[in-house]
């Protein structure tokens, strides 16, 4: 039975995994974190292009059906060149969030927040931009939104000061949606929601991923058979530190996590 | 003319340029960051190690007279093997700061702040303990330091609200002293001693590495004799990022950046 191979370059991914996990129950999920050389945003653009095809043949090699790209940094700079190699479909974050503002926003003035890294990559814009020239973007980089989750302060006064400091000019903008585009910000969505306001729309980038995972396995006729799905987690880091960090993002128990080489 | 090589995995170490420029006005410094691939720690110890030892080697091709080691990290893994290697004099940010926070306690009650990677790796008590058996020591994590500080929300209230939850069951010990054991925190310092209180005393290992440099060079007759001094930098990734965040690190403009491959 083959799986659906998803790949970060560390624990960010799986709140991807999570909502596939959550909406395609019988699918089995093998995902690979890159945790050895986390964080790929400061890298330069080859050697972002060399590791994520290092993560690509590794996936291929677990005979996977589908590779989901949870990374929006791998996203950005090695998405064509990975559409070019592989035969199988690729379903990727930064892809599948940008059509689900476009399809949700209705004045076309919409809003990305992301890390320093993919919002100066300025990937969201042109390919906004590309698909609708009328839109209009704002960008947000908001660098503390990561940390803030990866240290567990979702829930305290903190996150909503940042988020308030962060979110101010787009709360007196006439933007109707925002995308987080980030894998670690669905755990802040409820904080980001309160400091926008009601009126604007949140989505978030590893939940419209989750989502076309399902309409392309539906449409390629991939969907699993058996109803006994079983997940496998690789690292390139730390076994350990991957699973109680990665525990929080997945909600459940990690079981099996393999450590590899890269 | 040589000058001091001081090296660390990104920006900051510059905290420690900073105070050996301010300490020693004629002595010109060689600093090296390899911001292609900070962070150190989270990667294996043989990585480190190889890492700081390119670092080493660099710098000694830049014929400086000393080594200063501006990288909890690189301290806490390659201190040894780098001491073995080089033949002119080397000081470093764990070494300076424990001794200085030793000199200072009263009660030999003391408390380390550093990154996640800096606490889990247990070098400062068993270095501490090393020296004075009957030392007792607190250790914190306060992983949102740094990019609090990186942000530049060192005067906003976040960064209040977070000192005062990392530091709440230090206000109610007994210690005496806390040693800011990572070149990010100076930044910190006075929100970090507002939450505090008046009666514990704070050091930073910046400083402390910086008056290390100052006696050491005094020791080996190795002081500056021209009052022309010349700073340079080196990176292993962008050099205008380096710029941008360095200067607020460094305190002044940096002129003279030259990206190398490591």
């Amino acid at each position: 039975m083959k799986s659906i191979g998803i790949f970060d370059s560390g624990v960010g991914g799986l709140t991807v995994a999570r909502q596939v996990i959550e909406l395609l129950p019988n699918e089995s999920v093998t995902y690979l974190g890159d945790t050895a050389r986390v964080p790929y945003g400061n890298k330069d653009p080859q050697t972002i292009l060399r590791y994520a095809l290092e993560c690509v043949n590794f996936l291929l090699s677990q005979d996977v059906k589908m590779l989901v790209i949870a990374c929006n940094t791998i996203c950005a700079y090695a998405w064509d060149e990975i559409l070019n190699r592989v035969s199988i479909p690729v379903v990727g974050v930064i892809d599948s969030g940008l059509k689900t503002l476009l399809h949700v926003t209705k004045n076309n003035k919409v809003a990305i927040l992301g890390t320093s890294a993919t919002i100066s990559s300025g990937i969201y814009p042109k390919e906004i931009k590309f698909r609708n020239p009328l839109a209009e973007v704002h960008s947000i980089a908001a660098p503390l939104f990561v940390p803030i989750v990866e240290e567990g302060f979702m829930e305290h006064k903190v996150a909503e000061l940042i988020a308030e400091e962060y979110l101010a000019s787009l709360k007196s903008s006439n933007i109707d949606s925002v995308l987080l585009a980030c894998t670690h910000y669905p755990f802040l969505r409820k904080v980001i929601e309160k400091a926008l306001g009601e009126k604007i729309s949140v989505m978030d980038a590893s939940g419209a991923c989750a989502k076309e995972v399902a309409l392309v396995l539906q449409e390629k006729g991939l969907q699993a058979t058996s109803m006994s799905p079983k997940h496998r987690f690789f690292v390139s880091g730390s076994a350990s530190k991957f699973q109680q960090l990665g525990e929080k993002f997945l909600g459940k128990k990690i079981e099996n996590i393999c450590e590899i080489a890269l």
